[in-house]
Formats: structure tokens, sequence, C-alpha cells
């Protein structure tokens, strides 16, 4: 299965403990990885078609602290297209001036739908054409850059269509809010004061965030399945929709 | 100014001495970098705000041999735009499901076109203005991708536009060619066999093809001023624009 991984944050955080905890997964999961980095309007996509373990490309990730508000970060096991580049998650459209960017855990099955406007897949996998449809149907639905609360309604009412064709496990950001959609695994905590010391599942790696953080600082942090010991991981229900915001959640 | 470096090979190449030739000349330019590479249809863009000199980000392109066909980097001094991400060249945008990545050294004046279509600037500058309005001219004119002999012409047709409004030097790729436009400052080589050693002429390294090279490799380098010593670069003329194919300029 491929690994999700989403960070949401009231103040620009790194994601370097985090991915150095997911790329831990990359065992079975040798095609390809990519994450993408939003610092306010601007976006960093590393994308590479090596695993999260052997990749110079993964190594800066881990090494190179990026400051981020909004981070998508994806770890393939491929179900559907080639391992190459193109098909290498997340993926990043512009629409209504903004960065899109996105990444999907599962399998569509028979979703071929009607692409009609200017959001066209440059790879062959189900994912991309999800996300090209997505783009299309916000598109068609506000004619600039809605409210938060009223993008999160859009994308409610178009999640359901997805769903019914296979699984549909999503993060999506446009630098202002993260939406995350789970039909089968997803898992999210929020880090807020007082900040403790975290420890890895998967990996002899703690860290002590209250030497990392202030007390305004908030996170919010999804990922497929939780990465930390001790912590208050919240599992998403079935085609539940959240959207962060801030480190939190809305509503 | 800024400083462009554009590549188009026969055969996947990597950059690594071109573009340390061209991060030597990175000390007045401190306002970013970026470095697009295709990989047949993918992309891996690297940005950063910070200089090509001091980067992380420039230190993995510079040990890190990625192999590609088409490449466009870029080192940015600000003339309009702040410096942020968002801001920093190349571009990426997606048309008739293929990337285009774009780079542009100059100054365009009152270049304020009418973007009613599906490219928006997601920063501030002139250069990702001009870059989606020739996005939006060219998916006005073609119903997909044409032939690129067809494509040269469209965009024949649209420099003199940009071009009236200041300087327009340019590098654009879909991956399929590479299209360089000359309104100042720009020069291109052709490497092919008999390959021979090649020094750099701002850095004491030097490099011999000969043994990183088959006889039937060949690959045309493009960039603002000669990098190397000893070898027979072209100046464009000025409102030139030339295409690119595997390795060479066509027509």
């Amino acid at each position: 299965m491929c690994q999700l991984l989403g960070m949401n944050a009231n103040t620009p955080t790194d994601v370097m403990f985090s991915f150095t905890g997911l790329a831990t997964r990359a065992d079975e999961h040798k095609d390809g990885f990519g994450i993408g980095f939003f610092e306010d309007r601007g976006v960093r996509l590393f994308v590479d078609h090596h695993s999260a373990r052997q990749s110079p490309v993964a190594q800066l990730v881990k090494t190179y602290p990026i400051r981020s508000d909004n981070v998508i970060a994806h770890i393939r096991k491929a179900t559907q297209g080639r391992v190459a580049l193109e098909n290498t998650h997340p993926f990043q459209r512009e629409l209504w001036g903004r960065y899109w960017v996105f990444a999907h855990n599962g399998n569509l099955v028979d979703f071929h739908p009607r692409l009609h406007a200017a959001f066209r897949p440059v790879g062959d996998t189900d994912s991309e054409r999800a996300f090209c449809w997505l783009m299309q149907e916000l598109a068609k639905a506000h004619a600039g850059v809605p409210a938060i609360a009223e993008l999160t309604r859009t994308l409610a009412e178009l999640m359901p269509t997805l769903h019914r064709h296979g699984t549909f496990n999503m993060l999506l950001s446009n630098g202002q809010a993260l939406w995350a959609h789970a039909s089968t695994h997803l898992h999210w905590v929020v880090r807020q004061h007082p900040f403790g010391a975290v420890a890895l599942r998967d990996e002899d790696l703690s860290v002590d965030f209250a030497h990392h953080t202030t007390p305004k600082d908030r996170v919010a942090v999804i990922a497929t399945e939780p990465l930390t010991q001790h912590e208050a991981w919240t599992a998403f229900t079935c085609g539940e929709l959240k959207v962060f915001v801030d480190g939190q959640p809305l509503g």
C-alpha cells in the first residue's frame, strides 16, 4: 500500500522527523516517492522514481529543514501506471492563480471521466485522472478562490463520485488549507502546547518538540498509519473529509 | 542580469558541469535559482530562493547526475516581484497533457495582457505573466499538441508582442523540444562526436566529454553567456527564435 503524509501548521514547520518515519516504511515501496512543500503561495515539489530509502533527493529532504505551512508526501507502490517520473505523486496544477498539490492512496476502478477542460493527465495513473477531474469540477463550481468552508462543501459533494470507484484516500492543498479524505486508512493528530518528546514507531528515533517550538505553535499531521508511539492519533471514518487550517481541523 | 541555461540532448545527459559553470556566476545573483529536468514526459523542478552558491538544493543538483533530455535553469536577479519561492523561475504549467517549463531573462515594461483562460500567475513577476499569456495563446491556436514545426511557427508569431515590451530572452520546453528566444544575450553550442576536453570559463574545472559519451550522442547547450573556453558558441541575433530537437537546432 502507498503511504501518505500530510502536515498543516499555523507557523512554518519542518517535517524531517515525520518524513523519516514515513521513509522507514518504504522498504516495500520501491516505486518512487514525492513531497510538496508550500511556502506561502510558492511550492517546492521533490519527486524521484527511486525509493525513499535510496534516493539522494529523499536524503536532502531528511536533512535540509524546509519550513512549510502545508506539506504533502507520498511513497508509491504502483497499482496503475508504470514506474516513471510522470506517474509519481504528488501532482501539481495551477487554478485561480494558486498552486494545488494532490496525492492519492488507493485504486480507482473504471474511472474515466470526461476531461473536457484545461486539466489533462500527463501520466497514466487513475490518481492523476482523479486530480484533473477534481480541478475541472472546482473550476466549474467557482469563478475564483472561494472561502475555505465553501471549497470544503464543493469537495464534499465531489468525493462520493471518486469513492464509488474504489479506494480513495487523498490529501489536497492549495497552501491555505489541507483537505484529507479517507476510504480506508488515514489517521491524524494535532501537536500543540505543552509539547513533549515523541518517538517514531518504526525507527529508533525520537524528538522533544518542546525544544523546537513556541507555546503558540500548532501542527496537524495526517498519515496512512500512526507514525509515532504514545500520541493520540484519530482514525478517519470511511468516507470522511476533513479540512485542516492553522494546524487543526475545522468545524 | 539573470542567467539562463538550457540543454537539449538526443540521449539523456546530465548537466552537472554546465550548472556548476552557471552557479559560479551566481555571486551577484542572490535572489534564487531553479532548474527543471524533463525525463520523458515527467519533470523534476528544483527551486530555491537562496542563491545557487549556498543552497543545499543547488549542491544536490551539482552532485546527483540527473539524466535528462531537456533542461532549463535560471539564476535570478530580481527586477520585478519580491524574492519569494512563487517568483522563482523556471515556472511550470500543464497544457494538452504535457508539462511546459519556462524561464525568462529580461524585463517587460507595462505588459499586462488579458488572461481570460486557464493560466493565471501565482506570483507577481512580468515573467510568469508572459508565460501564462504564451500558454493561453498556444491553447487558443491548437486543440492538441501540434508538430514541433507548427508550434515553432505559432511561437514565432507570438514573440514580437513580448519583445515589444522590453528584453525577452527566454527558454521554453515541453520535453519534446527546447525553444529559445533572444532579445539581447543568448548563445548556443552543439557538442558532438568527436568529443574533447572542455574547460569552464569562470572556474578551474574541465571535463573530457570523450570519456562520458558515445559517438552517437549530441547535446545542444544554450546560455546567456558562453560557459566554456575554446568552444564555438554562436550568439543569437536580436529577435531570433530557435528550436532545438535531439541535440541540434532545427531548420
